[in-house]
């Protein structure tokens, strides 16, 4: 038997979400479980998750608890389907949970090679802003640099005997020395929050991740020294690139990104994967498929809040009513709206996020 | 072949201090390269190191470098054979070397599960103290804890990708994740204080160490981006313990620790190997062999300075002038001695060590 790997730091990731699902253990994502769901969780888009019940039953009962995200400052630009993710972060945000977002500076320098100071300082100008814009609240997040907590850091080397050279593999199917490092500092970054305070916490990722976390929960269970609650996983469906490709990402040809110019948006539209017809004729005549239309995508993950406008526009698509041309009109509108509104937001928080780290 | 490896985390040390200079590429200790050598330096008992020519032109030019060593936190006892090393260390300080001693807490949590205010503890109420005791100036002298020293953790992330698993599994003969950081920190620990000022440095240790000086300079190739110089290595003899094991340890039967009352030494003298014979009367006639005692590998490395009267005493125990009650009597006195001496400089040392930690 072939054995499966999701491997979280390559692109190759398993094409088909249901599967996962029953392969890798996950609970299904109930929406009925969480008060005032957000778009994505309405819409099916938040798929599966583990433990979700003891982080709703949080929400319910207005108990503590934590969501984290991390910030991996290996490059200058964000891909759209980050938002995704900070989606998610703000619903736990917003229904009462300590909201912590660490930037991965020591994973980046031991897996890519990334300079610390480099890491900073684009984690300063660009990420951290741009998580604000997206719409975090500035004050309630706790930001932090791995490089500069003292807990995570020791914390890492506490749990390393927790784990054995087999598990690695077993989990990442292969266990070089800085992987090995760069996950455990992130297994202590999950669960650090708990060493002050005993909570449950939520992770929100692309299942991409999903590796990281299975090792968290596993080193939780061993590392009875410490009480620490299981941590929760929350999993967002991968948003596609532009031409069809599994995720947005910088090693995807057609993405998506934060701050993106009005003409990169234009000029990345025109080329996307369209659900439509060889000619406007045929269009017009036998209609076109939604759901092979990537523009719909980011209308329905994004870009299109109102049910009822979305579901129009499918119908007038499906029955050819909407030739690409337009469609596409209409995706870069919202786009430049939505990209115009985020930019003065990203300005905000670029002077905000200068105040929170003033030395 | 089978392949060999010296493991450092474990007490099977190899036998044979000579076979070990061409086995792993050592250099043999040439005393007349440093000036006014130390005891052990003159006798022999310093033997073999890596790059020492590099020291000896530091200490003869008066150029800058350093010395640095370690506390393992893992037990509140001292064997007396890290007196060998901190004597090297004493040597290079008095030298002109910057001297570093690091408690090795987050190794000692990773490696043996310690707590890190249990680790903490022990290194400010016995090991620090007993170091300083031993002769470093505590003034001079840098002692600080992995926990808290922000450029050798974040240095053990950087360095991580210059090491691969196989590289790992060659040098040690296994690579589980806990010994993996532990390693990349202490590699970290070695180099770390060259990332302020470009100078050499040298680590005195015993040969069971001498896998961490390999990593440490392999790694140094690799890491071109810093441009740190090849750590030198000076490497001391074992001190035995008193019923023969090659070295003392908290695993071997009879060995001698710092702050030992005078009851204990007296037993564990009582009970030391010799190289006498079965009766008085055979030793008074046929004489006996200093080299095969464990209290004459003592005087020879810590208790007799004088080397005349060392000379003396072996000359006079192979005669058979002197018994091996008389030779344990006079052992003990001068351990007695010793250590009396040392617990009053221990007292005035743990005063030190508050005065230094005081937060």
């Amino acid at each position: 038997m072939k054995r499966e790997f999701i491997d979280p730091w390559s692109a190759n990731l398993p094409e088909n979400h249901k599967d996962i699902i029953k392969k890798f253990g996950l609970e299904k994502f109930d929406v009925r479980d969480f008060p005032k769901p957000n778009l994505l969780m309405r819409r099916g888009f938040v798929f599966s998750g583990r433990d979700l019940k003891i982080i709703s039953d949080c929400i319910k009962n207005r108990k503590k608890f934590y969501a984290l995200t991390g910030i991996m400052p290996t490059s200058d630009k964000i891909h759209f389907g980050t938002k995704s993710v900070i989606d998610q972060m703000i619903y736990f945000q917003n229904h009462g949970a300590e909201t912590y977002v660490l930037v991965a500076d020591l994973e980046a320098a031991a897996t890519r090679g990334v300079d610390l100071k480099e890491a900073r300082t684009r984690a300063l100008e660009i990420h951290i802003p741009c998580y604000i814009a997206l719409g975090l609240d500035a004050k309630k997040t706790r930001f932090y640099f791995q490089s500069e907590n003292n807990d995570v850091r020791n914390l890492a080397f506490e749990l390393s005997n927790k784990a054995t050279l087999n598990e690695y593999k077993a989990i990442y199917g292969n266990a070089e020395p800085s992987r090995i490092m760069a996950s455990i500092l992130q297994v202590a970054d999950i669960l650090h929050p708990q060493l002050n305070k005993s909570m449950p916490g939520i992770v929100p990722i692309g299942i991409d991740q999903d590796p990281h976390i299975r090792l968290s929960r596993d080193i939780t269970n061993r590392a009875k020294k410490f009480g620490f609650i299981l941590p929760s996983s929350i999993n967002v469906k991968f948003l596609p690139s532009l031409s069809g490709g599994l995720k947005m990402s910088k090693s995807e040809g057609n993405s998506l990104y934060l701050l993106d110019s009005d003409e990169e948006i234009k000029k990345k539209v025109a080329k996307a994967l369209t659900g439509g017809r060889k000619t406007s004729k045929e269009q017009r005549e036998k209609g076109a498929n939604p759901d092979k239309d990537m523009l719909f995508e980011l209308f329905r993950q994004h870009l299109i809040k109102n049910d009822d406008r979305l579901t129009k526009r499918e119908e007038d698509y499906k029955k050819g009513k909407i030739l690409d041309s337009e469609n596409k009109e209409y995706a870069t509108k919202l786009l430049i709206e939505f990209m115009h509104d985020f930019r003065r937001k990203y300005e905000k928080a670029r002077r905000k996020t200068k105040r929170l780290f003033r030395d």
